[in-house]
């Protein structure tokens, strides 16, 4: 039971962040098959820097579900398009429980590796694997990767995996570590959205 | 002698994905190392990018003649800059000869591997070795990359990888599937070029 | 001691590509974050290649001192940011002793490798630790890569790492041969900055 609560987690991050490269690379025009391959970078680009940095095959290789989830998305947007809009709402919260999901995954499996990883590499891969995506999506539609300029989407990342890591030093139970961890993200970035916090531009010279 | 067509049709293909980069650099008033450089990435970038997912030492890491089929190309392009509008017809052939070797070398490669991937790993690796090096090629001038927006390519690819694996399943003798593969991705590009065949570009929201 | 004198030339390289990578990314509006990614992105961008290339774990998962490093870069910039312009000359002259410190540490875990790489791979390797970091920086910032297109950058690495190649085939102690490499590099830098060298561009067809 426990495990298809996670699966269906899963299918709900993954869909939500596919659909955020679907619907970018429609406003830039790419055909059926660019706005496919974007919306399945987007939902596996982080996991999959993350497992080459780690030296591992990527996990999407193991698992036909991230292609199949990927082509749910496609066609939920191409039947839906005039819907998508008022949506939003409800995709922001898909995106927001995937980037959860997202980043204890990481951090769980860098942890769980034999070459036993500093904590610090542990926050970083559990931010790769939400964050990232949406860069290598930024970069196929080539516009400035949006996380470095607007909203606290990648320190919600760093927090919650830092929480993980210190529930893991504390010797909490794997499962409770998970779910504290992928609730401060959400909280987080919940909050960050609701109050409108952001970090600070650098100046110019 | 067999092998011997081989290594010229990888030359063909090399030299024309090479000469697709460097021409394209060269519109974007890229210097001698630059346009060598996405020459090199045009040509070699799809399979660096499969070796990279499938754990293994990029191929072109075992054999400088990638480095020398470019630097031929590149010599071509500075030497016949003129005359190369004219043979924009025989580029196109060499590039779909190219598309075609590189799908089923990486088709090939993929399911020859001890992991024992499953089929769609093996088209999917085929598609990123025939395709993957022009979307590198297009990051690196920064532009939008091609294939997400203009004609069959990919699709070709995943056609030719599609009956490559089914020739496999089938028990069809390697060097077989290999040339039916091949010529199958031939086919569908010139096909579809022929008859302006494209996908359908997503509409805006 | 001399251990300590390569540490610190080595916070000098990290510190000068990172601080480029920072001002860049400040010039584009980025938020902390953002400029601080893109600061570490250049200082390990070109090693994180290389590694992956070479199927080792990136050498910054193993200290965090080029973190740190980049923290420090970051700071720096955030509270000297009016100062920055005038300590340009200095920040090239770090940036070009960084540059032949990253070659010849690129070159040296190459040549080190079982898989006793080539020397044209060795070569390869060198430059893109020196010049690959700068590459990733202007895929992220979304400008076509500086180094295609201006300045003796990329030569400066690929002379360096022949020279160093050469010692090590004429048996000069791997010390010695760093040093004379790294020189090697840091002259032609700077002799092509002094007399405006730079390579033909390729002319539009």
């Amino acid at each position: 039971m426990e495990l298809r609560f996670v699966d269906f987690l899963e299918f709900i991050g993954t869909f939500a962040f596919a659909i955020s490269g679907i619907r970018l690379a429609s406003a830039k025009h790419f055909d059926w098959f660019g706005a496919y391959v974007v919306g399945f970078a987007t939902a596996v680009g982080g996991g999959t820097i993350r497992d080459l940095l780690l030296g591992v095959t990527p996990f999407w290789m193991h698992s036909s579900s991230y292609l199949i989830f990927t082509a749910i998305a496609f066609f939920f947007v191409v039947l839906f398009r005039k819907a998508l809009v008022r949506l939003d709402d409800t995709f922001f919260y898909f995106d927001t429980i995937g980037l959860g999901l997202f980043v204890v995954v990481g951090c769980n499996k860098t942890l769980q590796m034999d070459a036993h990883y500093a904590y610090w590499v542990v926050v970083i891969m559990g931010m790769l694997t939400g964050a990232a995506g949406g860069v290598l999506r930024d970069i196929l539609i080539n516009e400035v990767p949006l996380i470095f300029r607007k909203e606290i989407y990648a320190l919600a990342c760093l927090f919650g995996g830092t929480v993980f890591c210190i529930c893991d030093a504390m010797g909490v139970a794997t499962v409770l570590a998970q779910i504290i961890s992928a609730v401060s993200v959400v909280i987080i970035r919940l909050l960050a959205v609701k109050y409108h916090l952001c970090l600070p531009v650098l100046k110019r010279e």
